[in-house]
This record gives structure tokens, sequence and C-alpha cells, in this order.
């Protein structure tokens, strides 16, 4: 998802570096998560690429005993979270403007207990895919980030995704611990907290395809 | 699929013992299929559970380089297949009226090339999950008796079935090499031989789901 560029997103950003953090500007930030949030004692749930935010608000909202983090590349989209997070000032949302490509930048080793990929760009032609958030070099990453017992959760639309990162998956040895064709037809479509995206291509009948998988067990 | 009796079978395997095996009745099988075909010289390929057979005779007159054996539990269903056999007399064929869940008793390891699943019976329930031909006790005997480079080829129309499928294969340690979610709109349906099923359920607009996978590499 493009936005159209948004010139009052850095002084809302600037305004509030309460709420948000970004790449450019903050150093040191691996390591320092759970000092930014309220209560520093909680897992930290990390969404990487949260576009408008529809998603990661309605995780901190439904879930307070968890901190979230909204990552997103784009100001503009990000700036649409801060402007709700502004009012909303949710005690367990952190948001972050950076590269997930540069994860292991920002987050010290275990420090995140579960990642999530929502509808992420399929990057659908081959000469693209080091760009898939599914790609070896990601998951080399996340594997890095993430806590014992974490997991990678992903959502998407897009068959050539799902199945790009089952096999970039498998072949990086994660194992998955849930799977589904058809999310929305599973029982845990009760507790599904859904995208602006998902909700808009569902209703259309379009199936969302969904994952869980932990990384490797490294000896 | 459960077809209905067909008291002429026996008679007919009886007849044709050039074209046709039992588990019942013929022992010292494991190691000797190559011996059973014309050109023993071609790699074997598996289809657990042929049903009627569209498939299995389908793929032998297609590839005559190949060898095939087409593996069916019920009576019936290979009866059907037999009678084709016995007017096209496909030298590469032979058929197998026995049980996958005792796999390693009629195939000497390393003896096929490839197997083949489809349309297996979904067995949708958790307690029949042992039943599934990609439990994990069938996994373990595909890896014994399937040759290097050897894949297990997998085709449903049951999503709870690919998804179990996927869980399972990963979890014993396979490695995909193909996966798709609706294998009809994908380039390998230019050479894909339909089951008598899937020709009836693709018409009817359900999607066809596909992997193939290899065994974990043993120390």
């Amino acid at each position: 998802m493009r936005l159209r560029n948004k010139p009052w997103v850095p002084d809302l950003i600037a305004a509030n570096p309460d709420l948000i953090v970004t790449a450019a500007t903050d150093k040191d930030l691996a390591g320092q998560w759970r000092d930014r949030f309220a209560n520093p004692n909680l897992p930290i749930q990390l969404e990487i690429g949260s576009g408008k935010g529809q998603f990661i608000i309605g995780m901190a909202q439904k879930y307070p005993e968890l901190n979230f983090i909204g990552m997103e590349l784009q100001s503009s989209a990000i700036g649409m979270i801060l402007q709700k997070q502004c009012e909303l000032r949710l005690p367990n949302l952190q948001l972050f403007l950076g590269d997930g490509a540069a994860l292991t930048e920002f987050f010290a080793p275990a420090e995140v207990a579960n990642i999530y990929l929502n509808f992420s760009d399929p990057w659908p032609k081959t000469k693209h895919a080091k760009r898939r958030l599914t790609y070896a070099s990601f998951l080399a990453q996340y594997q890095i980030v993430l806590a014992k017992n974490g997991q990678l959760k992903l959502k998407t639309d897009n068959s050539g995704l799902f199945e790009y990162s089952i096999m970039s998956l498998n072949q990086a040895g994660w194992l998955f611990d849930f799977l589904s064709v058809d999310l929305h037809q599973t029982e845990r479509q009760a507790e599904n907290v859904e995208t602006e995206y998902e909700q808009k291509f569902a209703a259309r009948g379009q199936v969302i395809y969904a994952l869980d998988a932990m990384p490797p067990v490294t000896k």
C-alpha cells in the first residue's frame, strides 16, 4: 500500500518522542525497547509493516497484558497510526519508523516475543524475491531477535507469497505450529484481529492464508 | 471412494498374474519389482491409492520411459484398473492390491523413485489422524522405500489434508520442492495428469492443492 506524501508527519513525529521513534534519528534502540513501555515487563510483540495500524492498535487494545511495536517503513502510513495513538495514548503501544531489512540493528537478540507479518508486499517477480519479508535473510534476522518459543505469525491473501513463505521457512528449518488456507473458516477467526486490507478483501470472498512458525532450535 | 463389491474381481486377478500381484498371496515382493516390467531398468513410480486408475494409466501412457505401480487397497477399484490394463497391456504398468500401511514389507529400501498420493482419504477427525497417508508413520516408510532424490508428490482438494500434510512433512524434516494452493493455475497444469475425481471437482471450481517433498537427508 503506497500512500500520498503527508507533509505534516515529520513535525508530528518530532512532537511525540514518547510514542514513536525513528531509525534515522534514534540510535541505540536495540535492547532498550522495554523501557519505552508503561509496564516494561510485558513481552514485546512486533508487527513489521503496520500500514494504517488497524491491526496493531486493535491488538494493543485487546491484549493489555502484552506490549506492541508497530514498525512501518512509510512515514505517511505511520503518521496515520501516530495520529490515532495521540488520541488513544495506549500505554502498551510504541511506533517505529524503520526498515525491517535492518532488524538486528534495532533489536537485541531475544528482545521480541512474537513477530507479525500482515499482508506484506508479495513482490511477485522472481527477481524481487529478496525483498519478500520471508526471504532467507529476513528469517535469519527474525531468528536472532525472537525470544525462546517466539513465533513468526503471517497472514496474507496472496497465494504466491503464502506458497513462497512455506517453502522458505521450511528450507530454513522453521517449524510450523499453525497453518490455514482459509483462516476465516477456522476457530481462530473468533479471536482474529483483522487489518483494514483483510476486512476489505475477505468481504469480496478472497480467502486469507495464515501460518505460525518457530525458528529452528540452534544447538 | 468406496465402490460396490465386484464378485468377478478375484477371478480376474487370479487369471492375470503378469499384470497384478496381491499382498495376500504374493510374498517376497520387496526388491523384486523391477523384474515384473518389460524394461527392468526404468525407475519405478508408485501411486498409493489408485482408485479407478485414470492417473496411473494416464501417466504410464504419457511416460513410457518410466515404470509405474498402481497400489490400491480396494479390490473393486483395482479390478476396474485391471480390466483396462487387460485391454491396454501397458508394458510399464503393474498393479498391486495391498495396504500402504505396510509399505516396507512390500518394497525394498530405495526401490521407488517417486511416490504419488492423489486425493487420498482426508480422515478429517483428529482421532483418525493416524490413518492419513501423510501421518508420521507413513512418512517414515516413504523415506525408507524412496531412492536418492526421490519425492513424495501429493494432490488434494481437501484443505484440511493439505494443511495437515504440510505440518506433518515439515515436522518430519522433509523439504518442499514445489507447493501450490491452486495447481490448475500454475504452469505445471500443462503437464498435469488428472484423476477422475480431480476433473470432476475442478470443473465445479474447487481449487486443487499440490506439493512435492523430499525426505530429510540422513547422515
